[in-house]
Protein backbone atom coordinates (compact mmCIF):
# COMPACT_ATOMS: atom_id res chain seq x y z
CA UNK A 1 0.00 0.00 0.00
CA UNK A 2 0.95 3.45 -0.65
CA UNK A 3 -0.49 7.21 -1.12
CA UNK A 4 -1.20 6.75 -4.98
CA UNK A 5 -3.02 3.24 -4.37
CA UNK A 6 -5.03 4.82 -1.21
CA UNK A 7 -6.08 7.37 -3.32
CA UNK A 8 -7.32 4.87 -6.24
CA UNK A 9 -9.42 2.78 -3.22
CA UNK A 10 -10.88 5.96 -2.16
CA UNK A 11 -12.40 6.86 -5.77
CA UNK A 12 -15.96 8.30 -5.68
CA UNK A 13 -17.65 10.31 -8.24
CA UNK A 14 -17.74 13.99 -7.22
CA UNK A 15 -20.55 15.89 -8.74
CA UNK A 16 -20.89 18.48 -6.93
CA UNK A 17 -17.78 21.22 -6.89
CA UNK A 18 -16.32 24.38 -5.58
CA UNK A 19 -17.22 27.54 -8.02
CA UNK A 20 -13.94 27.92 -8.93
CA UNK A 21 -11.92 27.11 -11.77
CA UNK A 22 -9.17 24.87 -11.57
CA UNK A 23 -5.67 26.81 -12.22
CA UNK A 24 -3.67 26.79 -15.46
CA UNK A 25 -1.01 24.74 -14.49
CA UNK A 26 -3.12 21.69 -13.09
CA UNK A 27 -5.27 21.93 -16.61
CA UNK A 28 -1.19 21.86 -18.15
CA UNK A 29 0.23 18.58 -16.02
CA UNK A 30 -3.37 16.98 -16.52
CA UNK A 31 -2.27 17.17 -20.38
CA UNK A 32 0.76 16.14 -19.88
CA UNK A 33 -0.47 13.10 -18.12
CA UNK A 34 -2.67 12.61 -21.25
CA UNK A 35 -0.21 12.80 -23.51
CA UNK A 36 1.82 10.30 -21.96
CA UNK A 37 -0.48 7.46 -21.62
CA UNK A 38 0.21 4.49 -22.87
CA UNK A 39 -0.78 4.13 -26.61
CA UNK A 40 -1.60 0.90 -28.45
CA UNK A 41 1.54 0.77 -31.28
CA UNK A 42 2.66 4.76 -30.87
CA UNK A 43 -0.31 6.03 -32.70
CA UNK A 44 -1.88 8.33 -30.31
CA UNK A 45 -5.28 8.15 -31.53
CA UNK A 46 -7.32 10.01 -29.03
CA UNK A 47 -7.59 13.39 -28.52
CA UNK A 48 -9.22 15.46 -25.70
CA UNK A 49 -11.90 18.59 -26.29
CA UNK A 50 -11.32 20.94 -23.13
CA UNK A 51 -15.17 22.35 -23.07
CA UNK A 52 -14.81 26.22 -21.98
CA UNK A 53 -17.40 27.70 -23.88
CA UNK A 54 -20.66 28.24 -21.09
CA UNK A 55 -23.00 27.53 -23.79
CA UNK A 56 -21.67 24.88 -25.36
CA UNK A 57 -21.45 23.39 -21.44
CA UNK A 58 -24.85 23.75 -21.32
CA UNK A 59 -25.56 22.04 -24.44
CA UNK A 60 -24.10 19.00 -23.26
CA UNK A 61 -25.49 19.65 -19.78
CA UNK A 62 -29.09 19.01 -21.62
CA UNK A 63 -27.64 16.14 -24.16
CA UNK A 64 -26.27 14.11 -21.44
CA UNK A 65 -29.46 14.66 -19.15
CA UNK A 66 -27.02 16.12 -16.20
CA UNK A 67 -27.85 19.68 -15.34
CA UNK A 68 -25.04 20.10 -12.72
CA UNK A 69 -22.54 19.67 -15.89
CA UNK A 70 -23.14 23.08 -16.28
CA UNK A 71 -21.43 23.99 -13.02
CA UNK A 72 -18.19 21.25 -14.03
CA UNK A 73 -15.19 23.35 -13.47
CA UNK A 74 -13.09 21.61 -16.11
CA UNK A 75 -15.08 19.31 -18.57
CA UNK A 76 -13.29 17.38 -20.89
CA UNK A 77 -14.50 15.20 -23.97
CA UNK A 78 -12.32 12.16 -24.33
CA UNK A 79 -12.30 11.38 -28.34
CA UNK A 80 -11.38 8.38 -30.15
CA UNK A 81 -9.00 9.31 -33.32
CA UNK A 82 -8.17 8.03 -36.61
CA UNK A 83 -8.72 11.16 -38.53
CA UNK A 84 -5.59 12.74 -37.59
CA UNK A 85 -3.35 9.76 -39.13
CA UNK A 86 -5.90 9.92 -42.03
CA UNK A 87 -4.39 13.36 -42.62
CA UNK A 88 -1.05 12.35 -42.11
CA UNK A 89 -1.03 9.60 -44.31
CA UNK A 90 -3.41 11.09 -47.16
CA UNK A 91 -0.68 14.10 -46.91
CA UNK A 92 2.09 11.54 -47.02
CA UNK A 93 -0.02 10.39 -50.51
CA UNK A 94 -0.97 7.05 -48.92
CA UNK A 95 -4.36 5.72 -49.39
CA UNK A 96 -5.20 5.37 -45.77
CA UNK A 97 -8.89 4.31 -45.85
CA UNK A 98 -7.69 0.91 -43.68
CA UNK A 99 -8.12 3.49 -40.80
CA UNK A 100 -11.76 2.89 -40.97
CA UNK A 101 -11.36 -0.66 -40.12
CA UNK A 102 -12.82 -2.08 -36.54
CA UNK A 103 -9.82 -2.80 -35.44
CA UNK A 104 -8.50 0.27 -35.71
CA UNK A 105 -11.80 2.07 -34.19
CA UNK A 106 -11.20 -0.28 -31.04
CA UNK A 107 -7.56 0.61 -31.10
CA UNK A 108 -8.81 3.88 -30.89
CA UNK A 109 -11.22 3.38 -28.15
CA UNK A 110 -8.75 2.05 -25.61
CA UNK A 111 -6.28 4.62 -26.37
CA UNK A 112 -8.75 7.16 -25.55
CA UNK A 113 -10.53 5.10 -22.45
CA UNK A 114 -6.75 4.23 -20.66
CA UNK A 115 -6.17 8.17 -21.18
CA UNK A 116 -9.39 9.49 -19.66
CA UNK A 117 -8.22 7.17 -16.63
CA UNK A 118 -5.01 8.35 -16.76
CA UNK A 119 -6.18 12.11 -15.84
CA UNK A 120 -8.86 10.48 -13.52
CA UNK A 121 -5.60 9.19 -11.19
CA UNK A 122 -3.80 11.97 -12.25
CA UNK A 123 -6.33 14.87 -10.94
CA UNK A 124 -7.27 12.22 -7.57
CA UNK A 125 -3.63 12.34 -6.31
CA UNK A 126 -3.76 16.30 -6.47
CA UNK A 127 -7.33 16.52 -4.44
CA UNK A 128 -9.24 16.83 -6.99
CA UNK A 129 -12.84 15.42 -7.90
CA UNK A 130 -13.39 13.93 -10.83
CA UNK A 131 -16.78 12.34 -12.53
CA UNK A 132 -17.25 10.18 -16.02
CA UNK A 133 -20.08 11.40 -18.49
CA UNK A 134 -21.58 7.95 -20.24
CA UNK A 135 -23.89 9.81 -21.14
CA UNK A 136 -22.76 11.73 -24.23
CA UNK A 137 -23.35 8.73 -26.00
CA UNK A 138 -27.34 9.75 -25.15
CA UNK A 139 -26.57 11.49 -28.81
CA UNK A 140 -24.09 10.95 -30.56
CA UNK A 141 -24.56 12.72 -33.79
CA UNK A 142 -25.42 15.83 -31.72
CA UNK A 143 -22.15 15.58 -30.49
CA UNK A 144 -20.02 15.25 -33.21
CA UNK A 145 -22.14 18.31 -34.54
CA UNK A 146 -20.97 20.80 -31.22
CA UNK A 147 -17.35 19.74 -31.65
CA UNK A 148 -17.22 19.80 -35.44
CA UNK A 149 -15.77 16.22 -35.19
CA UNK A 150 -14.53 14.72 -38.64
CA UNK A 151 -14.52 11.85 -40.17
CA UNK A 152 -12.88 8.50 -37.98
CA UNK A 153 -13.63 10.07 -35.26
CA UNK A 154 -16.26 9.20 -32.59
CA UNK A 155 -16.45 11.00 -28.90
CA UNK A 156 -16.45 8.06 -26.13
CA UNK A 157 -17.00 9.49 -22.71
CA UNK A 158 -16.74 13.08 -21.05
CA UNK A 159 -15.02 13.71 -17.77
CA UNK A 160 -15.72 16.58 -15.07
CA UNK A 161 -12.98 17.73 -12.83
CA UNK A 162 -13.09 20.51 -9.78
CA UNK A 163 -12.58 20.92 -6.43
CA UNK A 164 -15.04 18.35 -4.59
CA UNK A 165 -17.84 19.95 -2.83
CA UNK A 166 -19.15 16.71 -1.65
CA UNK A 167 -18.02 13.42 0.38
CA UNK A 168 -20.34 10.89 -0.87
CA UNK A 169 -19.75 7.33 0.47
CA UNK A 170 -17.91 4.63 -1.03
CA UNK A 171 -20.20 2.51 -3.19
CA UNK A 172 -20.46 -1.05 -2.64
CA UNK A 173 -18.78 -3.49 -5.37
CA UNK A 174 -19.18 -6.88 -6.45
CA UNK A 175 -16.57 -9.21 -4.85
CA UNK A 176 -13.00 -11.05 -6.57
CA UNK A 177 -14.72 -14.46 -6.97
CA UNK A 178 -17.75 -12.76 -9.40
CA UNK A 179 -14.66 -10.04 -11.52
CA UNK A 180 -11.07 -12.03 -11.18
CA UNK A 181 -10.65 -15.53 -12.65
CA UNK A 182 -7.55 -18.04 -13.13
CA UNK A 183 -7.11 -19.30 -16.82
CA UNK A 184 -10.61 -19.68 -17.86
CA UNK A 185 -13.86 -18.12 -16.96
CA UNK A 186 -16.05 -19.78 -14.87
CA UNK A 187 -19.88 -20.60 -14.85
CA UNK A 188 -22.14 -19.19 -12.32
CA UNK A 189 -24.14 -21.95 -11.45
CA UNK A 190 -26.77 -20.04 -8.69
CA UNK A 191 -25.38 -16.05 -9.38
CA UNK A 192 -28.25 -14.98 -7.24
CA UNK A 193 -27.21 -16.74 -4.11
CA UNK A 194 -23.78 -15.66 -4.82
CA UNK A 195 -24.90 -12.07 -4.79
CA UNK A 196 -26.81 -11.91 -1.37
CA UNK A 197 -24.42 -10.24 0.66
CA UNK A 198 -23.29 -7.60 -1.92
CA UNK A 199 -27.64 -7.47 -2.37
CA UNK A 200 -27.73 -6.50 0.91
CA UNK A 201 -24.64 -3.96 1.02
CA UNK A 202 -26.45 -2.58 -2.10
CA UNK A 203 -29.20 -1.17 -0.24
CA UNK A 204 -27.61 0.57 2.69
CA UNK A 205 -25.79 2.26 0.26
CA UNK A 206 -27.29 6.09 -0.01
CA UNK A 207 -26.67 7.22 -3.47
CA UNK A 208 -26.32 11.41 -3.44
CA UNK A 209 -28.18 11.53 -6.46
CA UNK A 210 -31.12 10.53 -4.66
CA UNK A 211 -30.76 11.21 -1.05
CA UNK A 212 -33.93 10.20 0.19
CA UNK A 213 -33.73 6.47 -0.97
CA UNK A 214 -31.74 3.71 -0.23
CA UNK A 215 -30.77 2.37 -3.72
CA UNK A 216 -31.89 -1.27 -5.06
CA UNK A 217 -30.41 -4.35 -4.27
CA UNK A 218 -27.91 -5.11 -7.37
CA UNK A 219 -29.64 -7.59 -8.99
CA UNK A 220 -32.63 -5.59 -8.85
CA UNK A 221 -30.65 -2.73 -10.35
CA UNK A 222 -29.54 -5.26 -13.23
CA UNK A 223 -32.68 -6.42 -13.89
CA UNK A 224 -34.13 -3.10 -14.20
CA UNK A 225 -31.69 -1.58 -16.34
CA UNK A 226 -31.66 -4.29 -18.99
CA UNK A 227 -35.24 -3.66 -19.72
CA UNK A 228 -34.49 -0.26 -20.63
CA UNK A 229 -33.23 0.66 -24.11
CA UNK A 230 -32.30 3.78 -25.54
CA UNK A 231 -32.98 3.41 -29.22
CA UNK A 232 -30.14 6.59 -30.25
CA UNK A 233 -28.04 4.52 -27.88
CA UNK A 234 -28.06 1.35 -29.20
CA UNK A 235 -27.87 2.83 -32.54
CA UNK A 236 -24.32 4.13 -32.16
CA UNK A 237 -23.21 2.28 -35.54
CA UNK A 238 -25.24 4.22 -37.90
CA UNK A 239 -23.25 6.86 -36.13
CA UNK A 240 -20.02 5.31 -36.70
CA UNK A 241 -21.07 4.50 -40.37
CA UNK A 242 -21.74 7.80 -41.04
CA UNK A 243 -18.39 8.90 -39.40
CA UNK A 244 -16.55 6.76 -42.30
CA UNK A 245 -16.44 3.62 -39.60
CA UNK A 246 -16.34 0.11 -41.68
CA UNK A 247 -19.30 -1.33 -39.88
CA UNK A 248 -20.53 -3.86 -41.93
CA UNK B 1 3.44 18.06 -9.20
CA UNK B 2 3.66 14.87 -6.75
CA UNK B 3 4.98 11.53 -6.32
CA UNK B 4 2.04 9.97 -8.27
CA UNK B 5 2.36 12.10 -11.36
CA UNK B 6 6.25 11.93 -11.51
CA UNK B 7 5.34 7.65 -11.71
CA UNK B 8 2.70 8.73 -14.19
CA UNK B 9 4.72 11.06 -16.72
CA UNK B 10 7.69 8.63 -16.56
CA UNK B 11 5.74 5.31 -17.96
CA UNK B 12 7.51 3.55 -20.36
CA UNK B 13 6.32 -0.04 -21.91
CA UNK B 14 8.70 -2.68 -19.89
CA UNK B 15 8.76 -6.10 -21.80
CA UNK B 16 11.14 -8.10 -19.78
CA UNK B 17 10.69 -8.78 -16.31
CA UNK B 18 12.70 -10.02 -13.35
CA UNK B 19 11.95 -13.75 -13.36
CA UNK B 20 10.66 -13.95 -9.82
CA UNK B 21 6.58 -14.18 -9.55
CA UNK B 22 4.53 -11.33 -7.97
CA UNK B 23 3.97 -11.55 -4.20
CA UNK B 24 0.34 -12.73 -3.29
CA UNK B 25 -0.66 -9.67 -1.59
CA UNK B 26 0.67 -7.72 -4.58
CA UNK B 27 -1.90 -9.21 -6.80
CA UNK B 28 -4.54 -9.06 -3.98
CA UNK B 29 -3.80 -5.47 -3.95
CA UNK B 30 -3.72 -5.03 -7.83
CA UNK B 31 -7.25 -6.46 -8.13
CA UNK B 32 -8.81 -4.26 -5.25
CA UNK B 33 -7.78 -1.67 -7.26
CA UNK B 34 -9.31 -3.26 -10.51
CA UNK B 35 -12.54 -3.74 -8.50
CA UNK B 36 -12.99 -0.10 -7.30
CA UNK B 37 -12.13 1.78 -10.33
CA UNK B 38 -15.45 3.73 -12.05
CA UNK B 39 -17.62 1.78 -13.76
CA UNK B 40 -21.13 3.36 -16.16
CA UNK B 41 -24.09 2.95 -14.25
CA UNK B 42 -22.34 1.07 -11.25
CA UNK B 43 -22.89 -2.10 -13.53
CA UNK B 44 -19.19 -3.56 -13.22
CA UNK B 45 -19.44 -4.95 -16.87
CA UNK B 46 -15.54 -6.34 -16.94
CA UNK B 47 -13.67 -9.22 -15.55
CA UNK B 48 -9.79 -10.15 -15.77
CA UNK B 49 -8.42 -13.35 -16.25
CA UNK B 50 -4.95 -13.73 -14.32
CA UNK B 51 -3.41 -16.14 -16.83
CA UNK B 52 -1.22 -18.71 -14.43
CA UNK B 53 -0.96 -21.84 -16.74
CA UNK B 54 2.51 -21.15 -18.40
CA UNK B 55 1.22 -23.49 -21.47
CA UNK B 56 -2.15 -20.98 -21.96
CA UNK B 57 0.23 -18.56 -21.29
CA UNK B 58 2.42 -19.73 -24.29
CA UNK B 59 -0.43 -20.20 -26.36
CA UNK B 60 -1.37 -16.42 -26.18
CA UNK B 61 2.32 -15.58 -26.44
CA UNK B 62 2.09 -17.37 -29.79
CA UNK B 63 -1.48 -16.07 -31.09
CA UNK B 64 -0.31 -12.17 -29.92
CA UNK B 65 2.95 -13.05 -31.71
CA UNK B 66 5.44 -11.77 -28.99
CA UNK B 67 7.68 -14.13 -27.53
CA UNK B 68 8.32 -12.61 -24.06
CA UNK B 69 4.43 -12.73 -22.94
CA UNK B 70 5.82 -16.47 -22.11
CA UNK B 71 8.21 -15.27 -19.40
CA UNK B 72 5.73 -12.49 -18.11
CA UNK B 73 5.09 -13.18 -14.26
CA UNK B 74 1.67 -11.79 -14.18
CA UNK B 75 -0.26 -11.53 -17.26
CA UNK B 76 -4.30 -10.81 -17.08
CA UNK B 77 -6.78 -10.31 -19.70
CA UNK B 78 -9.23 -7.79 -19.31
CA UNK B 79 -12.61 -8.88 -20.95
CA UNK B 80 -15.75 -6.27 -21.15
CA UNK B 81 -18.25 -8.65 -20.09
CA UNK B 82 -22.36 -8.24 -20.45
CA UNK B 83 -22.50 -11.97 -19.57
CA UNK B 84 -22.65 -11.85 -15.85
CA UNK B 85 -25.78 -9.24 -15.63
CA UNK B 86 -27.31 -10.88 -18.54
CA UNK B 87 -26.82 -13.89 -16.19
CA UNK B 88 -28.23 -12.05 -13.18
CA UNK B 89 -31.08 -10.47 -15.29
CA UNK B 90 -32.35 -14.12 -16.33
CA UNK B 91 -32.00 -15.44 -12.80
CA UNK B 92 -34.55 -12.61 -11.98
CA UNK B 93 -37.09 -13.55 -14.88
CA UNK B 94 -35.92 -10.82 -17.38
CA UNK B 95 -35.18 -10.67 -20.42
CA UNK B 96 -31.85 -9.27 -20.93
CA UNK B 97 -31.17 -9.11 -24.46
CA UNK B 98 -30.33 -5.68 -24.90
CA UNK B 99 -27.53 -6.25 -23.20
CA UNK B 100 -26.37 -7.61 -26.48
CA UNK B 101 -26.60 -4.17 -27.98
CA UNK B 102 -24.05 -1.95 -29.46
CA UNK B 103 -24.51 1.01 -26.37
CA UNK B 104 -24.34 -1.41 -23.90
CA UNK B 105 -21.00 -3.21 -25.29
CA UNK B 106 -19.29 0.34 -25.37
CA UNK B 107 -20.34 0.54 -21.60
CA UNK B 108 -18.10 -2.60 -21.01
CA UNK B 109 -15.79 -1.80 -23.67
CA UNK B 110 -15.39 1.56 -21.41
CA UNK B 111 -15.43 -0.09 -17.81
CA UNK B 112 -12.56 -2.93 -19.36
CA UNK B 113 -10.04 -0.23 -19.91
CA UNK B 114 -10.29 2.78 -17.46
CA UNK B 115 -10.14 -0.62 -15.10
CA UNK B 116 -6.65 -1.86 -16.86
CA UNK B 117 -5.38 1.96 -16.66
CA UNK B 118 -6.31 1.49 -12.73
CA UNK B 119 -4.28 -1.21 -12.29
CA UNK B 120 -1.52 -0.09 -14.44
CA UNK B 121 -0.88 3.24 -12.63
CA UNK B 122 -1.37 0.77 -9.39
CA UNK B 123 1.16 -1.22 -10.48
CA UNK B 124 3.70 1.50 -11.70
CA UNK B 125 3.04 3.16 -7.81
CA UNK B 126 5.06 0.07 -6.74
CA UNK B 127 8.20 0.04 -8.43
CA UNK B 128 6.73 -2.43 -11.26
CA UNK B 129 6.90 -2.37 -15.12
CA UNK B 130 4.06 -2.97 -17.45
CA UNK B 131 3.18 -3.13 -21.25
CA UNK B 132 -0.41 -3.19 -23.12
CA UNK B 133 -0.89 -6.63 -25.10
CA UNK B 134 -3.25 -5.42 -27.91
CA UNK B 135 -2.35 -7.83 -30.46
CA UNK B 136 -4.71 -10.26 -28.17
CA UNK B 137 -6.87 -9.08 -30.53
CA UNK B 138 -5.01 -11.21 -33.66
CA UNK B 139 -7.18 -13.79 -33.15
CA UNK B 140 -10.38 -12.93 -31.05
CA UNK B 141 -11.51 -16.32 -31.90
CA UNK B 142 -9.05 -17.98 -30.33
CA UNK B 143 -8.36 -16.39 -27.63
CA UNK B 144 -12.44 -16.85 -27.10
CA UNK B 145 -11.90 -20.09 -26.61
CA UNK B 146 -9.18 -20.60 -24.67
CA UNK B 147 -10.45 -18.80 -21.83
CA UNK B 148 -13.61 -20.10 -22.17
CA UNK B 149 -15.19 -17.06 -22.66
CA UNK B 150 -19.33 -16.85 -22.62
CA UNK B 151 -21.70 -14.98 -25.13
CA UNK B 152 -21.80 -11.36 -23.93
CA UNK B 153 -18.36 -11.27 -23.41
CA UNK B 154 -15.13 -10.27 -25.48
CA UNK B 155 -11.23 -9.85 -24.60
CA UNK B 156 -10.25 -6.55 -25.12
CA UNK B 157 -6.49 -6.32 -24.17
CA UNK B 158 -4.31 -7.78 -22.03
CA UNK B 159 -1.87 -6.95 -19.15
CA UNK B 160 1.80 -7.63 -18.63
CA UNK B 161 3.30 -7.02 -15.24
CA UNK B 162 6.43 -7.36 -13.56
CA UNK B 163 9.95 -6.20 -11.56
CA UNK B 164 11.35 -4.12 -14.58
CA UNK B 165 14.88 -5.64 -16.10
CA UNK B 166 14.86 -3.10 -18.36
CA UNK B 167 15.23 1.02 -18.93
CA UNK B 168 13.96 2.19 -21.90
CA UNK B 169 13.87 5.74 -23.24
CA UNK B 170 10.77 8.05 -22.58
CA UNK B 171 9.24 7.72 -26.23
CA UNK B 172 8.72 10.97 -27.62
CA UNK B 173 5.14 12.13 -27.90
CA UNK B 174 3.10 14.30 -30.10
CA UNK B 175 2.60 17.85 -29.06
CA UNK B 176 -0.26 19.37 -27.25
CA UNK B 177 -1.60 21.48 -30.15
CA UNK B 178 -1.99 18.79 -32.26
CA UNK B 179 -4.11 16.86 -29.36
CA UNK B 180 -5.74 19.07 -27.14
CA UNK B 181 -8.55 21.13 -28.31
CA UNK B 182 -10.82 23.96 -26.75
CA UNK B 183 -14.40 23.63 -27.67
CA UNK B 184 -14.26 22.66 -31.60
CA UNK B 185 -11.93 19.93 -33.54
CA UNK B 186 -9.53 21.80 -35.60
CA UNK B 187 -8.76 21.42 -39.32
CA UNK B 188 -5.23 20.34 -39.85
CA UNK B 189 -3.81 23.05 -42.78
CA UNK B 190 -0.34 21.36 -43.20
CA UNK B 191 -0.14 18.54 -41.02
CA UNK B 192 3.35 17.83 -42.00
CA UNK B 193 4.95 20.92 -41.39
CA UNK B 194 3.33 20.09 -37.67
CA UNK B 195 4.91 17.40 -37.49
CA UNK B 196 8.24 18.93 -38.15
CA UNK B 197 9.91 18.64 -35.08
CA UNK B 198 8.17 15.37 -33.85
CA UNK B 199 8.84 13.71 -36.82
CA UNK B 200 12.62 14.60 -36.03
CA UNK B 201 12.56 13.78 -32.70
CA UNK B 202 11.35 10.40 -33.13
CA UNK B 203 14.04 9.24 -35.19
CA UNK B 204 16.44 9.88 -32.67
CA UNK B 205 14.44 7.17 -30.48
CA UNK B 206 16.16 4.09 -29.76
CA UNK B 207 13.09 0.92 -29.40
CA UNK B 208 14.52 -1.70 -27.58
CA UNK B 209 12.56 -4.20 -29.38
CA UNK B 210 14.81 -3.02 -32.25
CA UNK B 211 17.60 -2.27 -30.52
CA UNK B 212 20.04 -1.91 -33.60
CA UNK B 213 17.97 0.80 -35.84
CA UNK B 214 16.39 4.05 -35.02
CA UNK B 215 12.58 4.37 -36.00
CA UNK B 216 11.15 5.95 -38.95
CA UNK B 217 8.98 9.37 -38.65
CA UNK B 218 6.10 9.51 -37.15
CA UNK B 219 4.55 10.31 -40.55
CA UNK B 220 6.62 7.87 -42.04
CA UNK B 221 5.73 5.01 -39.23
CA UNK B 222 1.80 6.36 -39.88
CA UNK B 223 1.74 5.71 -43.25
CA UNK B 224 3.30 2.82 -43.19
CA UNK B 225 0.50 1.56 -40.87
CA UNK B 226 -2.26 2.24 -42.44
CA UNK B 227 -1.35 0.76 -45.06
CA UNK B 228 -1.38 -2.58 -43.18
CA UNK B 229 -4.40 -4.27 -42.99
CA UNK B 230 -4.80 -7.54 -40.62
CA UNK B 231 -7.55 -9.53 -41.83
CA UNK B 232 -8.75 -11.52 -39.23
CA UNK B 233 -8.44 -8.11 -36.67
CA UNK B 234 -10.45 -6.28 -39.35
CA UNK B 235 -13.60 -8.31 -38.98
CA UNK B 236 -13.99 -8.41 -35.25
CA UNK B 237 -17.67 -7.57 -35.82
CA UNK B 238 -17.66 -11.02 -36.95
CA UNK B 239 -16.59 -12.05 -33.82
CA UNK B 240 -19.10 -9.96 -31.40
CA UNK B 241 -22.24 -11.28 -33.83
CA UNK B 242 -21.25 -14.73 -32.96
CA UNK B 243 -20.67 -13.96 -29.27
CA UNK B 244 -24.43 -12.55 -29.16
CA UNK B 245 -24.09 -9.07 -29.62
CA UNK B 246 -25.95 -6.88 -32.07
CA UNK B 247 -23.77 -5.43 -34.94
CA UNK B 248 -26.14 -5.32 -37.92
Amino acid sequence: MNAQIETILNHRSIREFKPEPLPQETLDLLMDVALRTATSNGLQTSSIVIIEDQELKNKIAHLANQPYIERIPLLLIFVADQYRNHEIAQAKGVDASNLGDMDRFFQAFTDTCIQAQNVVNAAESLGLGTFYIGSIQNDPSQMIELLNLPPYTLPIVGLGIGIPAQDPQLKPRLGKELRVFKNVYPTYPDILSQLKVYDEAMTHYYDLRNVNRRLDSFSDQVANKSQQRHALRADILSIMKAQGFKVD
